[in-house]
């Protein structure tokens, strides 16, 4: 597989630190330590990191399905494995430490292609910022989150929570999620505006299947700008976010995507989206 | 009718893309091309532009509603009068087009009067973007909301929908309406904040006429100042937003409205605002 | 009692416009003149602004907790001894009293210890700020929020509240809220994301008492810190956001409460937190 803007590095084929798998245009990250309810690891944040970056180099994917094995989705960084290093860690490799964490966030919301997360059972530390920085969350009744970071003495606004809650849910339901790190229930987070569907768990792996499928299959550009619009127009003004729009639409409008939705609708036949 | 700040330019006494009235202080827009789901059109976007503009200029104007005749409010941009153009533009002409719509966006933002949309059936594409961008949407049981551009292959971030539509539901659902492009219903948009008042279709324009007719008989410089505190300060620091809000309501205090509340108070009467 | 950065000035020991108190960590700030609804006057937002910058400085409060005497939170300003005496200053004092208003709120969202605010009964204009400006909101059934700025000829955008509330409620419900000024009840109030926890009004002292108890146990750092990023990531970009948690929490990984938590969660009992 050759791709233009990717030159000399040869794209990862094995990942250790989690199960990777495409089909159909549909990249699949399972958590896969269900024993200790899939917890992040040194490794597997590096991993996320450096998948993050390859994947808009993968030609045959165009959506990125992450979930977890067992009887939840992540519990965050384990206790023993994570935090017992920490604690002894100089100030240098905590920094890169926790800039690594950041830098999966931020390559999350800066990858062009859409990320639904499928949380079922518990969402906890990481792992709840993991969902809150995907673009859909598909959760399961039994689905919940903790974002506990007080109750281990640190910052409620690890890797960008305290940037990006405010922004899903609001201010005040920000500060009682992030200062008290209590956990919600499904219920409770879809009210807040926290999921994008709510279904029963027997379901979640096809609703989950059926949202990547729609996406895979929609037009690719228009799909990833609108998500690079939204993340950018975060951090901007009205009016600069007006320039954006109409240079991006622009754009957009002279591509083969728009024009085949013209002959589709005009032919009165579903458009062929070839994302381009 | 004269006014202070307006000179040569006449203002125009004739718009033919959309039906315009006053009465009363209300200033009323009709879209009224029922039979295509009043489309906007090149013409009706120039126009719209261009009555913003002048609109803060008619003295006898404190509340503008922007309405749709017959089942629906505003269907959007017309696939044969628009999309079928566009796909032939040249990029000077498709930068020209949607610069235009984007000023439609930020004219309704700035404008010192209050605009009130009454959404009864559908509001697609650019239609729900006019909602979205009114500081009052009331909608009818039967209203429905499609910010459908990703389904023509588009941006979903048209006409500044990526920069409003997060800070009034939030990123979650903003990124759910504006990737996926679905239609909501009146209850749906109701219950994630974009509905100022739900009413039954049988009440629609009543409610709308109660609530210009508030606005119209209200404080209007007050008004006025509250909508752009409003719009300026989502761009703003808090500590910026605080000097702002000092030095308006310094400025407010010294008004003859101020003092005629405090008078009426007295008195125990309700006050006559005079807008200034 | 000593601090290490507090110098010269004394600590105030007579608060003359409020009632205050401390207790096992908590500090309490009574508004005390229930004939009048507990209104806010020069004096009293003065004590306020004087005691917020105070406050970190008692080694011995870990939490604020403001509340009203009597039928109702907080009225506002009064009509007579404020509005009576604004309508007939000039400009310079004018703009004295607005700064300082804004003083007060910007203390609030500044000042590293967790503000709880008790709302039963009214809160009115200044009132409905101070509570909307305070990290957690308890209401009780009988609580109501009026943000009644333009019902006196004002700006709505008094003291913060066109910066805070739309990213607390959403812009479509702010705009209501603040060009309307109408009064909500607390079940809106819930609704729409303005209440941390809705009590009964039996239940109101105890529910604070039990949230003041729990953050003043808490780990002090970690929860100012957290407060502190909130507050501050409103008005950042997202990268600059993620550079800022990283060192924050690099930061809290070197403190003793986060090496407290691994060893109580070794030794598998409560941690001890010390705020340090």
């Amino acid at each position: 597989m050759t791709y233009r803007f990717h030159a000399s590095p040869r794209l990862t084929e094995d990942w250790r630190h989690f199960r990777f798998g495409k089909a159909d245009g549909v990249a699949t990250v399972t958590l896969d330590r269900p024993e200790k309810l899939n917890p992040l690891t040194f490794e597997s944040y590096a991993d996320l990191r450096d998948l993050l970056a390859e994947l808009p180099h993968h030609q045959d994917v165009r959506v990125l399905v992450i979930r977890g094995e067992g009887r939840g989705f992540c519990g965050g960084g384990d206790v023993e494995e994570i935090i017992g290093e920490l604690i002894n860690m100089e100030p240098r490799d905590l920094m890169r430490f926790t800039k690594m964490t950041g830098a999966v966030i931020r390559a999350m919301r800066e990858c062009p292609i859409p990320i639904i997360t499928a949380v079922h059972g518990i969402a906890a530390g990481a792992g709840a910022v993991v969902a809150l920085a995907s673009d859909f969350r598909v959760v399961s009744t039994s689905g919940r989150f903790a974002f506990l970071f007080t109750k281990v003495g640190l910052s409620g606004g690890d890797m960008g929570a305290a940037y990006l809650l405010p922004r899903v849910v609001g201010l005040g339901r920000a500060t009682e999620l992030l200062m008290l790190g209590d956990t919600i229930d499904a219920e409770t987070a879809d009210r807040y505006g926290l999921v994008s569907r709510l279904v029963a768990d027997a379901d979640l792996d096809t609703t989950v299947a059926e949202l990547a499928r729609r996406l895979a299959d929609g037009p690719a550009l228009a799909l990833a700008q609108t998500k690079s619009l939204l993340t950018a127009e975060l951090d901007m003004s009205i009016s600069a976010s007006m320039e954006l729009d109409a240079m991006t639409q622009a754009l957009l409008m002279t591509t083969r995507d728009h024009a085949e939705f013209h002959a589709a609708f005009t032919e009165r036949r579903p458009p062929r989206w070839e994302g381009r």
